[in-house]
């Protein structure tokens, strides 16, 4: 049996897992993401910790495949990083920098194409061989997987699914410089904003005016509750979710499609007001797709990282 | 040195071309598609040709390495057909079934796929390892390419990007069913289809006016010649290929995009027409796109098919 570690490198932490090659987490931790210097001491902490734990669980290097690592920023399918603004880093070859530091192998990507590879292997994704999968938290972030391989794109910005136009009428700025975005109608943040135009445009009554600092989970709390209020706002949320869905089906036309992130909490509820408008908008031809929740939360990462190290050094 | 066959299967004519193991295309005829009988003579129509040429030309079966094809509907990576409506199929394995008739190994594929695998292997897309490929035709189709694969989809319907939704608020069906499509707007079709709708908003002079049976053509000419309404027409068609090509490289992060089809033959006009909504809509950090012309014509699904089977059974 060998072994390996799957690491996911976020802008304040970095989880390292332990892995056995059939995929069973054996052990985890973390350290802190220690930004200062351009992010400089990353790479050289991330390989003492992995050392350390070689060490003091006297585990022989032999036994090692090889490392993951999943990173906040564009990776190309060769490990070259093209900046990462949070970690202060520029363009240059983690694989092969980590490599030299570990003396093991090293296999690098996005860390959402890493968490969407984790769901995949592991998760909500499970028993296909082509799979989107994008988080609703903050922002919106997808992974895509074609045939069981990551779709890393060219420079590293495969899968930045979150940044499709929905609305070119749109005149607030998204997050990323450009106005109209999936982010700015389906994260989290994107759901709270809805509700708040909504709200702003006439008196209709609603529980949802009581609530001094509104978040996404209210809307759907009401909505749940029959709040009419928070039904239009969930369905102007649906149908912009099933219009972004149903055009990356059509571009991937996946089996699957696994949604995590804290907006995918509303479960069922945001599934079924989803469907229709998802088939509204999908090709006939690519609409035959399965509808999953992520199931591995903040491990996806870590599963993701170690899987490109199995797929790559492993028997 | 190995050879084999690239076929590019059509309604009306098969195509099929012989080539080297280089990609050098040494051979190539047409037969007619027989469509009746739910298409049953096809298959048999082509292992004749394909036998009868091998005779004729006293080629050693011992020579060929396998057959590549490419199939006017969706066809999975492991050949499966689901449907093809033009040729009356239903759902069977037409690599397995050629394979038998010919006593050749066979990889299938759907055509736009196919001329995109051609494209990226000796067309417009050569040097790059990542591309979208789209043909603004009679209709809208596409093809992608990722780490040098085809992109299959699981059904065999990926990169049906033609019909991604560009504009909810459309009232007209697409050939699709759906309302809004891309080939609503970007193909040969939709720009003389926004031509009309333009020229009928009110009685603003224009050469077009004069055309009888107005084609796609006549407007980029009139556009050329400074006409005022063909510029306004042309310019809601470079808004729509903009988003749309955006929304695909936000997905995918390609290198290049290549374009075919009547539409394309505008060339530069057309690309420097639309590169400003391009970059529009496009995520940053999957701005750094080439875009390039088609350059096989017809023979892109040859080339394709034949290299399909020169990936999976060549040296």
């Amino acid at each position: 049996m060998k072994y390996g570690f799957g690491i996911d490198l976020g802008g304040t932490t970095v989880k390292i897992a332990y892995f056995d090659e059939n995929g069973t987490m054996l052990d985890k931790w973390e350290i802190p993401t220690v930004t200062e210097n351009a992010g400089a001491q990353i790479l050289p902490d991330i390989a003492a910790s992995i050392k350390g734990y070689l060490e003091k669980n006297s585990i022989d290097s032999a036994a090692i495949l090889g490392l993951g690592i999943g990173v906040p920023g564009p990776v190309n399918s060769k490990g070259v990083v093209n900046k990462c603004i949070n970690l202060g880093w520029g363009v240059f070859n983690i694989a092969e920098e980590l490599s030299s530091l570990t003396g093991f192998p090293v296999k690098a990507g996005n860390d959402a194409n890493v968490a969407a590879m984790g769901e995949f292997w592991k998760g909500g994704g499970q028993g296909c061989e082509n799979m989107v999968f994008t988080t609703l938290g903050t922002g919106v972030g997808g992974g895509i997987v074609v045939e069981g391989r990551l779709l890393h794109g060219a420079h590293g910005s495969g899968a930045e699914i979150g940044h499709l136009v929905l609305n070119r009428e749109e005149t607030v700025r998204c997050n990323c410089g450009k106005y109209g975005c999936v982010e700015q109608y389906c994260s989290a943040t994107g759901v709270v904003r809805l509700a708040k135009l909504r709200l702003q445009k006439d008196d209709a009554p609603s529980a949802l005016r009581s609530i001094e600092n509104l978040v996404c989970k209210d809307v759907f709390d009401a909505g749940k509750a029959g709040d009419k209020v928070a039904l239009e706002i969930l369905e102007q949320v649906y149908a912009y979710l099933g219009e972004y869905l149903a055009n990356v089906c059509n571009v991937v036309n996946p089996e699957k499609v696994v949604i995590g992130g804290g907006v995918s909490k509303a479960g069922s509820m945001l599934l079924e007001g989803m469907a229709p408008w998802f088939h509204k908008y999908v090709f006939h031809a690519a609409g035959n797709v399965e509808f999953a929740l992520a199931s591995l939360g903040n491990d996806a990462g870590a599963y993701g990282a170690f899987k490109l190290a199995l797929d790559a050094f492993g028997a």
